[in-house]
């Protein structure tokens, strides 16, 4: 069960193609779900079926990260999950600075998933005087011009923006020039000039409508 | 280029598997790029490699849909966007009923991917007396009482929960009740007993967090 080094890919900007790591938070949830079932072992197949992908593919996607399984046997549920939160970077906490203390803030601010998953948010800034100052979930929103000082003093390493469209690629450079490793932006806009050492992630809502909109369209039977 | 019907497939309970659904999303925006790029054509084996994906499996994926290639030329990009949305049910209007008007509510009425995509939200629904009455984004907060009423007065077909965890199944079972026909579900629960045409889909921003996460614990070198 060597977690190892994988090789470079030349298919995506970090090693790995995107597509590749989302499905490994796919493969984490099945097999968490499978545990929970009392499963212990899973094959490549039994993975394939629950998520509509060839046995083939599941075992190329785990390649490119090191051997996990056994001929014959498939991998052992518990050590694939370890092994998994290990390569997505989830066996440790992150400290994230937040940018938008509006609606969209305050609601990811409440949202139980980011400190689960091990996301500490240390800091939220905005740039509007009337909001400067208000308490939110324990913290105290700051002035976005403070934001280097801050991000500087409390070692934050990631930044999610929060901010409207257009508040969102000044709140990106900023937090790119204070140091920050990685930005989660859930602004509709795409963010450029960051440097290339600042990976970046976008939220898009849109994909999520259209999984709903396709389960509607071709339900089994309309009432 | 027939979009056709296509074969039931037993890996899901809507006939396709969520992961095959939610890569058409994805082979949507490449196509989408492709064209912004100037292309006209795509092979599956181009398609792949934006995705990490074997062309095979791009094959396959498209193939449970129908026919939409030509052997040794690919994909003519419009007419598989074309055909894409066709599947998705993008290519219409949808109306949709939102509960939950708090801060999560208000983001996402504010989003403006959901209009863009053909979702029109129609209603806004609260519980808490302070927050009926109030208008927001062209709507006014209506008394999720009223909900039954109201989502067959405006042929309401979607619901969106946006509802704190602890409301979101009560919120669920009056959308199901009042006819809606699918759920898209913001609140980090899992939602049960709702009538089996009624679809659902859940939004995991955990995904995207570890997506981030991946994205920097492995970026290509450490300042």
């Amino acid at each position: 069960m060597a977690n190892g080094k994988w090789k470079s890919d030349s298919q995506g900007a970090k090693g790995v193609p995107k597509a590749v790591v989302y499905r490994l938070s796919l493969y984490l949830r099945e097999l968490q779900r499978l545990i929970r079932g009392g499963d212990t072992m899973a094959s490549s197949g039994k993975l394939g079926k629950l998520l509509g992908l060839t046995d083939a593919q599941v075992r190329k996607d785990l390649a490119i990260f090191g051997q996990f399984g056994h001929p014959g046997v498939g991998y052992r549920c518990e050590d694939l999950v370890g092994a998994i939160k290990g390569i997505l970077g989830t066996d440790r906490e992150w400290t994230v600075a937040m940018i938008g203390a509006g609606n969209l803030g305050r609601a990811l601010l409440g949202y139980r998933g980011f400190a689960s998953q091990g996301f500490r948010v240390a800091a939220v800034f905005d740039a509007d005087p009337a909001k400067i100052g208000q308490s939110l979930e324990g913290l105290v929103v700051e002035d976005v011009e403070r934001l280097s000082e801050v991000v500087r003093e409390r070692e934050i390493s990631l930044g999610l923006i929060a901010a409207p469209a257009e508040a969102a690629q000044e709140a990106a450079t900023r937090l790119a020039a204070a140091g920050v490793v990685g930005i989660l932006n859930f602004a509709p806009v795409t963010l450029h000039s960051l440097p290339v050492e600042v990976s970046q992630v976008s939220v898009d809502l849109a994909t999520e409508l259209e999984q709903l909109s396709f389960a509607v369209a071709n339900r089994p039977e309309t009432r």
